[in-house]
């Protein structure tokens, strides 16, 4: 993990989204302009990675259709010989949602995580996640909403910003009976721990763009920012979250 | 991992409660029978393991108030110079509810897993779990709710059970407009992996009592089973459910 780059001054490119679908909308539907002002005309074929999902032939179906509607060709990962060498060959990334543990142990399976982080953050190849893609994009998978299903080597994660993000991020419903911990209790325990960083909660609708140090908060509704020992405080959609990247938080 | 008891007749008793409090009730008050009817008056000593929470003095006085009220002591494990002693020493052993990795990586920290393992299945120490405490009692943590806060060494938990529990089990709301997984599909996910043990949905309420190789389901509420490659079935309180300790399911 040490090989990782967390430089300043990078290349990065990152549209990080919290939901790949809303409510009454189709697949990516919610995001699609977004998506085609961020692979913008530059970008040929992009790169998907479908580890989160068990039935992979199907998952690139989905994004096939998707990204070739807005003019984009996809080449899935699971189809390359040779997954790191696709990572060295892309032109733009796409690491679609699903359960985040099958996903990070796949990328450390496969090898590609390191290779991820090194093409997006050296080389400026833009990258997109979508719920467990954006989760993976941090510094680990710490504030992941999904169950560990399978044991990765770690949690940590690609690592391409130095904060943690709870995609799906939900609000405490003050009439819910279930006495289960609500999503706010579960990142404030996170914060009990030695050596948390800010956690972004992202509500669907939402998505986090950053170019180089630059990050705008996007969609449809405001986030919520938790960091450790401050107040939680609430972010309109437009707002500039770049001191984020400035260090870990 | 090994040396842990998968034996056959053998003389454990557990109660392993969903959750530690029923919305409008008091801390462990709608099983507080259950508790008395479980621990008899053979036991004058419980040993409490308040590792899920971050704050264990407060907890082992939550914990002690409540047990003191049902006539019953408590030492709290955290308080104890030498843990793996003072499991060795147990007349009856109870693991509250938090974050349930957290709880699993301080078992292992302090090295008491395999002991409670060995006191309960060969020793016949009675053992109490509440939530993340019910979840540490099974194969594994892989149908924890719980957010992934800390990386604890391995995901297999004491193994007093050959199967899965999801405690605080929640049924799909068809009215939400929230697009994360359901509890459904989470348990449906977890059983595309291999070796994957059957799952039993505790909604809150509901308890499961284990004398033995006689499994009994108490409670308020039904509770629901998922088997790879069966439907899924609900059970009424008072089901027997022993065959689910027949073998590793």
């Amino acid at each position: 993990m040490t090989t990782r780059i967390i430089a300043k001054d990078m290349k990065r490119r990152l549209l990080l989204v919290s939901n790949s679908t809303l409510h009454g909308g189709g697949y990516l539907e919610h995001c699609q302009q977004q998506i085609k002002d961020f692979f913008g005309k530059g970008v040929a074929r992009i790169l998907f990675i479908p580890y989160a999902l068990c039935d992979r032939d199907g998952y690139a179906k989905t994004a096939r259709d998707k990204f070739n509607s807005l003019g984009y060709e996809v080449d899935s990962i699971h189809e390359a010989s040779d997954p790191v060498e696709a990572v060295r060959k892309a032109e733009g990334i796409f690491i679609g949602g699903g359960n985040t543990f099958r996903l990070l142990k796949c990328l450390y399976d496969n090898n590609v995580l390191s290779e991820i982080n090194k093409r997006v953050l050296q080389d400026g190849v833009p990258y997109m996640g979508s719920s467990a893609g954006t989760n993976v994009s941090t510094v680990s998978i710490n504030t992941t909403n999904d169950m560990p299903i399978v044991y990765p080597p770690s949690f940590n994660a690609i690592g391409l910003v130095p904060f943690n993000i709870n995609p799906h991020f939900l609000d405490t419903d003050p009439n819910s009976r279930h006495m289960g911990e609500t999503r706010e209790q579960r990142i404030i325990q996170y914060h009990e721990e030695p050596d948390t960083t800010s956690v972004l909660g992202l509500r669907e609708g939402s998505m986090l763009l950053v170019e180089g140090n630059k990050a705008t908060l996007l969609g449809t509704c405001k986030a919520r920012l938790f960091t450790r020992g401050k107040p939680t405080t609430e972010f309109e959609s437009g707002s500039d979250l770049s001191f984020l990247l400035t260090d870990r938080q």
